[in-house]
C-alpha cells in the first residue's frame, strides 16, 4: 500500500515537472540571470576587477586576462604575466565561473573568493602581494568609502577584497543563448544542423562530462581517456593538488558556454579551431572518429551556446594620492 | 564716422557677451559636452579602441595605456610596450585630446586620426603593422558589418580604422568640473583656497601657457625657460620633428584638465605629486619659488579641474574565427 502510494506520488510529481519545465529531461539546463544581492559589494568588486593597481606593475588587472570584451578570456594560448612572463596555462573564462565545482583548471581553489587571491600574489601573474595590494587600496579614501558601504566599516583586507571580486564575478553569467531559448521551448531557435549537432553531442557521450547549466565545470575528468593528449605543456592537472599519480592529466571539465568566444582551447591553448577541438575530444575521450559532417554539426551546436554578454559600465577608479605605494612596472 | 560706428558696435558687442557669458574674461573656458555626430562611427571607434587584436600580441589595446578608468592614462612613468618594452615617454591623456593643437608630446601627428595609426605599428608599443591589423579586422564579418554601417561599405583599411578611433576619442571630453561650474556662474563651486590658487595661477603667469578650455594643449613651450629640467630622459621634444636646435626640450603644453587623475607628471613621468610638479614649474618656467601655502592653493585649484569622466559601456568584441590571423604574444 505504501509502495503503491509512493509510486503514484512519483508519477504525479514527474508529470508536474515535465509540464512545467520542458527541458527537464535534457542534460543541459538554461543559464539563469542573476540579480545582485548586494549592489554595493558588486560595484566594489567590479572596480577591483578592473584596477591594475592590484598588480606590482600597476598595469595588469583581472580584466587583462579575463577580458569581459572577449568572453572573459585573453584569447591567447597561455597568459602574459608581470614583465611579459609566459604563463603555463590558458586563462579559463570568468563567465559563468560561479557554477564550477572549484576554480583553476586543477581545482586548487575551492571557490571564486579563494581564486581571486591567487593571481594578485603570483609572481608570474600580477606579482604583487596581498599586503601591498591592501596597502594601495587602504591609502585611497574613496576606496575606503566603498568598503564602508559594502561591509559596514572601512577596513580593507584581502578577505574583503576577494569577497568583493567574487561577488562581482558571480554576476557574470550569460543567459539568453539560442540554445537556452530552445531549451525553454522555442523550437525555432535552432536550425536542423544545430539540432543534429546537439543530438550527436548527447548520443556520442559528450554530455557525460559537459552537462548542467554551464555545460561543464561540474566534475573532473582525465584528458586522454582513450588516447593521450599530445602537448608540450608541463601542467599535471589534479595531480598537482592531490599528489596522486592517477590524477595526472585530470582537469576540471571546462564550461562550453560561450565557447565560440573563448578560443584557443584546452589547458595549453594549443588548439585554435572548434573543429579541431571537437575532433580531438572525440578521439581522445570517446575513441570516436567524427567525420566532417558530424564535426560541423557539433560545432554549429556549440556556437548556439553563446549567451548575452554581461552589460558592464566601465568603472571610474579613484586616483592614487601622495600616500599610495607606487607601481613598479620596470 | 565709420570709426565711431565701429567703436560703438564693439562696445555693444562686448556688453552683450559679458552679460551672456560671465566667464568671458577668464583665460580658461568651460569644457563643452560633445554630442556624437555619427553614433555608428563612434561605436566602431570604441570597439577598436578596446580591441587588443590591433596589437601583435593580441594583448595591448589603446585602452591599455590610455585607460578610461584612470583618466585616460596608465598612471606609470613611461608606458609598457610589446614584450614589456620600457617606453621612452609618459602616455598623455586621451581625455579632451581633440583640443590639442597637435598630438604626441612633440606634436608630430597633426590630429587624432594621424596619432591613432602610430602606436599600432610602433615596434615598441603595439608592434603590429597596419596591414596585419586591417587583415585581422577584415577577417571578422561582424566587424565588416560595423564598417559598412559607419562608412557605407564594408571595406576595412587603416584610414577608416584611424578615422573611427579618432571619432570615438573626440567624444572623450570631461565637462562639469567644479571649476567649470564656477566659470559658469556658481560662485560657491570653489572654496577660498581654490579660488586663491586660481588667482595665483593667473597672476604668476601659469595661464600664459595653460589656458583655453583644455588649460593647455594650444601651444608649444620650452620646458626649462629659466632653468633646465633635470631628467634622465633622452627625449628631445619638438627638435625631433623640426630638426631645429632651438626646439630642444620644447613640448606641447599638456592639458591640466583632470590633472589629479593623470599622474605621474612631465614627459618623463618622473614627478608623482602635484605639489612637486607645481614647485618645479614655478621655478623652471617662471623663475619663482612658490611657498608651501602658494603651492597648496594652486594644487587645490588644479584638483577642481577634474570633470565628469566619460560614461563608457564596455564593448563586446566579435570573436576571431578560423580565418583570422593569430596573435603572437611570445
Amino acid at each position: 500500500m505504501i509502495r503503491i502510494l509512493m509510486t503514484s506520488m512519483l508519477l504525479i510529481s514527474t508529470l508536474v515537472v515535465s509540464s512545467a519545465v520542458s527541458a527537464s529531461n535534457e542534460p543541459i539546463q538554461p543559464i539563469k540571470a542573476v540579480t545582485p544581492k548586494d549592489p554595493a559589494l558588486v560595484e566594489l568588486g567590479k572596480m577591483l576587477f578592473f584596477d591594475p593597481r592590484l598588480s606590482k606593475s600597476g598595469w595588469i588587472s583581472c580584466n587583462s586576462c579575463h577580458n569581459l570584451s572577449m568572453g572573459g578570456t585573453d584569447n591567447i594560448p597561455t597568459s602574459i604575466g608581470h614583465a611579459w612572463q609566459e604563463g603555463p596555462i590558458n586563462a579559463p573564462t570568468v563567465l559563468n565561473s560561479s557554477m564550477n565545482l572549484a576554480q583553476f583548471w586543477d581545482g586548487r581553489a575551492k571557490d571564486l573568493k579563494e581564486q581571486a587571491g591567487g593571481p594578485i600574489a603570483n609572481p608570474g601573474e600580477m606579482a604583487s602581494t596581498h599586503e601591498l595590494a591592501v596597502s594601495v587600496l587602504n591609502s585611497i579614501p574613496q576606496y575606503r568609502a566603498k568598503f564602508e558601504k559594502a561591509f559596514g566599516s572601512d577596513k580593507v583586507d584581502i578577505d574583503r577584497v576577494t569577497t568583493a571580486i567574487a561577488a562581482f564575478e558571480e554576476t557574470l553569467v550569460t543567459p539568453g543563448s539560442r540554445f537556452d531559448k530552445w531549451l525553454e521551448g522555442d523550437k525555432n531557435a535552432l536550425n536542423k544542423q544545430e539540432l543534429d549537432g546537439y543530438k550527436l553531442f548527447k548520443s556520442s557521450g559528450c554530455t557525460g562530462c559537459h552537462n548542467g547549466p554551464a555545460v561543464g565545470g561540474a566534475l573532473y575528468q582525465k584528458l586522454g581517456v582513450h588516447h593521450p593528449y599530445e602537448t608540450d605543456s608541463k601542467i599535471e592537472g589534479r595531480k598537482a593538488v592531490t599528489g596522486k599519480d592517477t590524477d595526472l592529466n585530470v582537469f576540471k571539465v571546462p564550461t562550453l558556454r560561450n565557447i565560440e568566444l573563448t578560443y584557443p582551447y584546452f589547458h595549453d591553448g594549443a588548439v585554435w579551431t572548434l573543429e579541431e577541438a571537437v575532433k580531438i575530444m572525440g578521439k581522445l575521450q570517446l575513441d570516436r572518429d567524427f567525420n566532417k559532417k558530424e564535426i560541423d554539426s557539433i560545432v554549429a551546436f556549440l556556437k548556439t551556446l553563446t549567451g548575452e554578454q554581461p552589460d558592464i559600465k566601465l568603472p571610474i577608479l579613484p586616483p592614487s594620492n601622495n600616500d599610495t605605494p607606487r607601481p613598479q612596472p620596470f
